[in-house]
């Protein structure tokens, strides 16, 4: 009855893309590089990093990841920073958010090279995807979703595409990439300030969640044959689970899936779009410079 | 029946406020400056132009008209604009758009101080719009459009805003506003592509109109008790008036007013707003330098 967007399957393709441009950049003698800073020890952070790393190292990119003490402070990581930003074997440098409290990370992503800015989270290129100027890079989780609606062949022209959140991250780039010239969305943005939010939502042809809420997506805030995006990865408890938890989206799946034209899963939709599309921001970037 | 909001008055409030400004600025021995450019002779302009460098002088802003020939070369106006950066007299710079094809007006407003783009079009000033960082410059018609809103006592948060257009002039800096903390609206934009525009019209309690097509919205697109905030300045034919023409805007004011709660009309609405948002722009821009 529905369709699952295999978010899995289009990060495969889109590596497999990668990777010819990657070898494409080898041959003219450019290696794309990443850096990935992590400071301290958050042990999901590790986990990212972690696949960051390895998925460069399947691609054939250079990677180089800085392991930086808990206490470091802002200066040492502006310091990092800056060295990074003149290192021409690097392209591309993530800084592992959340990092410890002491650290102001607004200014960290000010400091990066724009050009580097492989995260899209810099205010140059924040402006950039706001003024639909394609020299810009557009943050992974956002550029993600576009690629797996663009995939599962949805038509965003014209759709009425609601969007539940406003973050910088995620909600804000979603609604610009969906309003921009070319997608021609019409595009509402739905935050935990909007007045009935299942009435806003069932108005969706395209239906992006990206609030943090287990579950908070019912069927009946879901139009019959809609396309539904679930950005949330939330852990609940699950006493029935050997680790004591599973991961679920913000959508609650399976009610929701049966009304949809498609859908994507948590895990297994956007989560794997993410690094796949930093990879392809890294290789833009090496590409440009 | 319906509010008329008297856009005249409340811009005859800001400039009134601007004056106390703009005396206390002085008593701390700070003239905030004004420099308009004008290249070429665009009837329009020069009217906009005038009105701008009367108003500065209103409330004692110190302006300066600088007017180019209509031949003026891309590196001619560069180099005026960089002169203007430097001038420690001049706070605020606004090359009037549009200028004549051969300029480059995006790499105009980029070359500009971004602690001097009055305008908010600098790329700089888009990124703190986006990021809602309250030291950028806010576009002058979408804050003149918050600042109306506010004065007629409108509640935004929670209310369901429709802003029609998607320009960076108006359309998206107005739906960054109007989703914005503290203002907390769920914001729909539509534009061209978007379909069935009187159906996504009618869910709007606050709808904004920025396309530039003349009485477009009309009665049955407007829901009772919406408020309408009326953004097009449109020249229509008009043989029964001395000038052969009359200004209106993008609404059928006549039909969709006795439906509102409130609304802007045209001329009188929106229009007065502009100029006095500029001015308190370049307040700002004095009392930061």
């Amino acid at each position: 009855m529905s369709k699952v967007i295999d978010g899995k399957a289009v990060a495969a393709t889109v590596l497999e893309e990668c990777r010819r441009e990657v070898d494409s950049l080898k041959a003219k003698g450019v290696t794309p590089g990443l850096a990935v800073v992590l400071v301290g020890e958050d042990p999901a952070s590790m986990v990212y990093v972690g696949s960051k790393v390895r998925t460069c190292g399947d691609l054939g990119i250079h990677s180089r990841k800085i392991e930086l003490p808990t206490e470091t402070t802002q200066e040492e990581l502006l310091k990092v920073v800056a060295e990074l930003n003149a290192d021409p074997a690097i392209h591309g440098i993530l800084v592992q958010s959340p990092p410890p409290e002491q650290i102001d990370e607004e200014e960290i992503v000010r400091a990066l090279d724009p050009a580097k800015d492989v995260d899209g989270f810099h205010p140059e290129n924040v402006a950039k995807l706001a003024l639909e100027d394609p020299t810009g890079f557009v943050p992974c989780t956002p550029a993600g979703c576009m690629r797996l609606i663009k995939e599962a062949g949805i038509e965003t022209s014209g759709a009425n595409a609601v969007v539940i959140g406003r973050s910088m991250i995620v909600g804000k780039p979603m609604a610009l990439l969906l309003m921009a010239k070319g997608s021609d969305a019409t595009v509402t943005v739905a935050h935990s300030r909007s007045r009935d939010l299942p009435a806003i939502c069932r108005e969706a042809d395209i239906l992006v969640a990206a609030v943090g809420r287990p579950e908070m997506v019912k069927a009946d805030w879901v139009k019959d044959g809609a396309v539904v995006i679930d950005v949330g990865i939330n852990r609940v408890e699950d006493p029935s689970r050997k680790s004591g938890y599973r991961l679920t989206g913000d959508v609650a799946y399976e009610e929701v899936a049966p009304k949809c034209k498609a859908i994507t899963p948590v895990p297994g939709g956007v989560g794997p779009m993410t690094i796949a599309m930093l990879m392809k921001n890294t290789i833009a970037a090496a590409s440009r410079a």
